[in-house]
């Protein structure tokens, strides 16, 4: 595949797509508390790669569902991913002055309502799906609530981001990093594509297994793709600060591997995550387009 | 009202029952990563006055509720308290060391953690009303969880939060005193009643109006009585620090009124909330004794 067609038409209109829905779903800037309103929009609108949500309308497609029953998965994954960015990049944790190419949320609005705002924010997202159009039954709904919330919490990616403070500075085994990465990043990934697969028709078991295991390659080779950059890419290049995770003695895949074996790890969970969806045929085309573009981006 | 039998019987077993379903419902300190679990542990066990869950345990009373059903709405509500109490207390909000007589989260924990631990906590609140056995319908179960996040979020306690924020230093009238208050703690105690209410028969749109004031009243109740246990209390009858609205210049119930009127609020908001379950007769037994322990508490 062509670099250059990586983010097809079909990713540019979905990511247009999530971002009236999240606009639609964030209260309006000038509703009470204007501040904390305005830094949830902040944090959330107008950046950002939304691969998530395009995670999802692409396994929405995969079980044919209609995207405007999707729009509300696409929305809770996007509102936790920017809810745990805003939290992340607070000064007691990883204390990071730019994100999306702008200043981070507690640098423009403030430590105390960028906190707010993360919290908020992950209020809304369950706000959200409870609130959303059905896409089956009320059990299923139910149920998407429920992943969500097991993928977000303490043992999906909060749990992640606990087990990335408590290993700054360790010596960390190849297996103990991926691990880490599969609950702070794999967890939401697996939930984005699983919540959008809920809202088509059921899987079967063989399928839905099928969907775990490209879950687990793309959501690891995005991980490793994140380091990788980490060492090669310029701030303006990723909209945030590059050369981090060296400088704050994290364990990362290009220090564990060094950076060629790192770059064939992408290349070969790019396969894998082709050869899971294989028995799909054409109905994977959205998926296998993401995976490719999750394994040869720029930022 | 004797306030030496302020705390009756029943509200010491329904306490102690929240507590054991906390503690289940909560990962065990042991399990991984446990910096996190036990972190999120020692801020929501062996302590706390409970009265959101109690709150919920006596609406079901009113409704009819067995209390094991009503237990996950009781921990839920206590789970959102728990992770409020925890990001309230951080450095950049109002940086407070002691909390339900012992160390605040992070002073115990570390900033970092106390952060995620709050962020896990509200994610299993979710989780718990989400995986909770149904009340009723799988449709007024989804209710309850879009009830719990509009309450919380920020049209709710963390609004409120946010307008106490953008007011420190400010002169504030009464009423906007008041909505600050309806918002910050006002909301999840009305979501507590209601959550709890709602694992009973349906409530007519008489019933449910009734217990909304009663609600009002309560809410509005407690917070003045935290104003003036504030000024009055010490860090060792309150468990928390005591004078710091006063310290950090935050407008109160008694730096509006003074201090002789807002104990004379509180008798009236008392008798508002006796007033208002009048035709509930002996089921509000329990909603109408919490009234009073909330009035006439000393911590």
């Amino acid at each position: 595949m062509n670099p250059d067609v990586a983010w097809p038409i079909w990713s540019r209109e979905r990511a247009q797509r999530v971002e009236s829905a999240l606009d639609r779903a964030l209260p309006a800037a000038d509703e009470s508390p204007q501040p904390l309103h305005a830094a949830m929009r902040y944090a959330v609108l107008g950046s950002g790669k939304r691969v998530r949500a395009l995670l999802a309308y692409a396994a929405g497609e995969l079980a044919g569902a209609d995207p405007g029953v999707v729009d509300h998965a696409a929305v809770a994954v996007e509102l936790i991913h920017a809810y745990s960015l805003i939290h992340d990049d607070l000064p007691c944790m990883d204390d990071d002055v730019l994100r999306r190419g702008k200043p981070t949320c507690h640098v423009a609005h403030g430590e105390a309502m960028a906190l707010l705002a993360g919290d908020a924010l992950q209020t809304l997202a369950f706000e959200v799906l409870a609130k959303a159009p059905l896409p089956h039954t009320q059990t299923q709904a139910r149920a998407q609530i429920a992943l969500l919330a097991t993928a977000a919490g303490s043992r999906g990616m909060a749990g992640g981001q606990a087990l990335d403070l408590s290993h700054v500075g360790d010596a960390l085994s190849l297996s103990e990093l991926e691990r880490m990465h599969a609950l702070k990043t794999g967890a939401l990934i697996q939930a984005a594509l699983r919540l959008g697969a809920g809202c088509g028709r059921m899987l079967d078991r063989t399928e839905s297994d099928a969907l775990d295991r490209y879950a687990a390659a793309v959501g690891l080779g995005f991980q490793v793709v994140d380091d990788v950059l980490d060492v090669e890419g310029t701030a303006q290049s990723l909209g945030k600060t590059a050369g981090k995770d060296a400088m704050q003695g994290k364990p990362t895949y290009v220090s564990l591997l060094g950076l060629s074996p790192a770059k064939e790890r992408v290349a070969e969970l790019r396969d894998e995550a082709h050869t899971s969806l294989f028995a799909f045929g054409a109905r994977a085309r959205r998926l296998n387009e993401l995976a490719d573009w999750i394994a040869l981006r720029k930022n």
